[in-house]
C-alpha cells in the first residue's frame, strides 16, 4: 500500500520501480512545465529521465498515462490544510498557497489545467485531484462551526470553499490579472461573510 | 467607424471585406468548436469558409490572427447586461447566462479558454474581452446602490461581479462539475449577501 506520508513512495515503497517512477515523474514535471503539454513525449520523458523508452512505454503507454500519474502522485504528497485558529486565517492561508502556485512562472499548476483541455484521462484525474483536496479542506468549515464563527446548522463546506478560492483561480488562470498580494485574504473575507450571512446553508430557504 | 451595435460589422462596415470577414470567422468559430484549437489552421479555415487561402493569410497571417479576431469579434455583438430589477436577480441572469455558454457541448467559451493557454496573442485578446464585459457589468452595482441594495460608499464593483461569476467557471470549466440549475441563484446570493456586509468595500477597513 502507498505509505501518504512518503511524496517520493510507490505502491511498491522502496526498491527500483519506485525509483524508476520518480525518476519518470520528476522528468513529466520538468517538461510539463518548461514546454506544457504540447511539447510532452514519451521520447522526451525517456531521454530526460534515463529510464528507457520501451519501460516508459510499458509502463506509462502514452502522454495521457503520463499525466494521470504525475496527477495522481501530486495526490499523494501529504499535504495538509492550514490551521491558524479562524476560518478566514485559515482560508487566506489557502489562498495563498494558491496563489503562489500559479503565479510561478513557469507554473506546473497551470500547465495541468492546460492539459487537461486536451486529454480526457488527465482531466478525469484532475476532478479527482480537486474533489480530495476539497474534501480534506472541510475540516476548515467544521472547525469554524466548533469554535462558533459559522451559524448553526449545517453549512454547505464545498460551496464555501469554492467562493474562497474560485477568485484566484479566475483572476490569476483566466483573467490573466497581475497577482494582488490583498486578494487571498479578500476573497477569503467575502467568503467568511458571505458564509456568517448564512449564504451556504444547507436548509431549504433560497431567499436572502 | 466599427457600428457596435451591427455584430456582423467590419471595420469598413458592409461590401465585401465585411463578407469575407464574417465567412472567415464563422468557419473559425465551427472548427474552433469541433475540433479544438489544436485543430484550427489557415487551410482548415479557408476550406470550410470558400475564402482563398491567400486571402486569410494575408488578412489574419496565422492561427493567432485568426483567435484575436474571433475575440474581438464576439466583443462587438451588441450585449447587454441584465436588467431584473434586483442585484440578485441581474447576477443569477448573468450567471446563467455563463452557465449556458460551459455546458452547451460543444462550448466555444471553453475551447476559446483553452486556446488561450498555447497563444499570447488570443490570451491577450480574451483578457481585454473579460475586462470590457466586467466594465459593463458594473451597471448592476450602480443600479443596486441608487436602489439602496448596497450600502452607502463606493462598492469594488469588479471584485463583486468576480465573487459571482468566478464558482461557475470554477466549477464548471475547472473542476469539471455537473451543472446544478441551482448554481447561477446560489453564486449570485452568496456574492450579494457578501455585498451587503460590506465585503468589497472600497474603504480601508480590512477587519471583518
Amino acid at each position: 500500500m502507498t505509505d501518504p506520508l512518503d511524496p517520493a513512495t510507490d505502491r511498491r515503497p522502496g526498491g527500483r520501480t519506485a525509483r524508476v517512477r520518480a525518476q519518470v515523474l520528476d522528468a513529466v514535471r520538468a517538461e510539463l512545465t518548461e514546454g506544457g503539454h504540447q511539447g510532452l513525449s514519451i521520447e522526451g520523458v525517456a531521454k530526460r529521465s534515463g529510464v528507457h523508452r520501451a519501460t516508459v512505454y510499458r509502463r506509462w503507454r502514452d502522454v495521457g498515462g503520463l499525466l494521470v500519474d504525475v496527477i495522481e502522485a501530486a495526490g499523494e504528497i501529504d499535504w495538509q490544510p492550514p490551521d491558524t485558529g479562524s476560518l478566514r486565517g485559515d482560508l487566506t492561508a489557502l489562498n495563498q498557497e494558491i496563489q503562489d502556485s500559479l503565479v510561478v512562472q513557469p507554473s506546473f499548476a497551470v500547465a495541468l489545467m492546460a492539459a487537461s483541455f486536451h486529454s480526457e484521462q488527465a482531466a478525469g484525474a484532475q476532478t479527482r485531484l480537486w474533489a480530495d483536496r476539497y474534501a480534506q479542506c472541510e475540516v476548515l468549515v467544521e472547525r469554524a462551526v466548533a469554535r462558533g464563527e459559522l451559524p448553526a446548522g449545517r453549512t454547505d463546506a464545498q460551496s464555501l470553499l469554492i467562493a474562497a478560492t474560485a477568485p484566484l483561480y479566475h483572476r490569476l488562470v483566466l483573467l490573466r490579472a497581475h497577482p494582488d498580494p490583498q486578494l487571498p485574504d479578500r476573497a477569503a473575507k467575502a467568503a467568511v461573510l458571505a458564509a456568517a450571512a448564512g449564504a451556504f446553508s444547507v436548509s431549504r430557504e433560497e431567499d436572502v
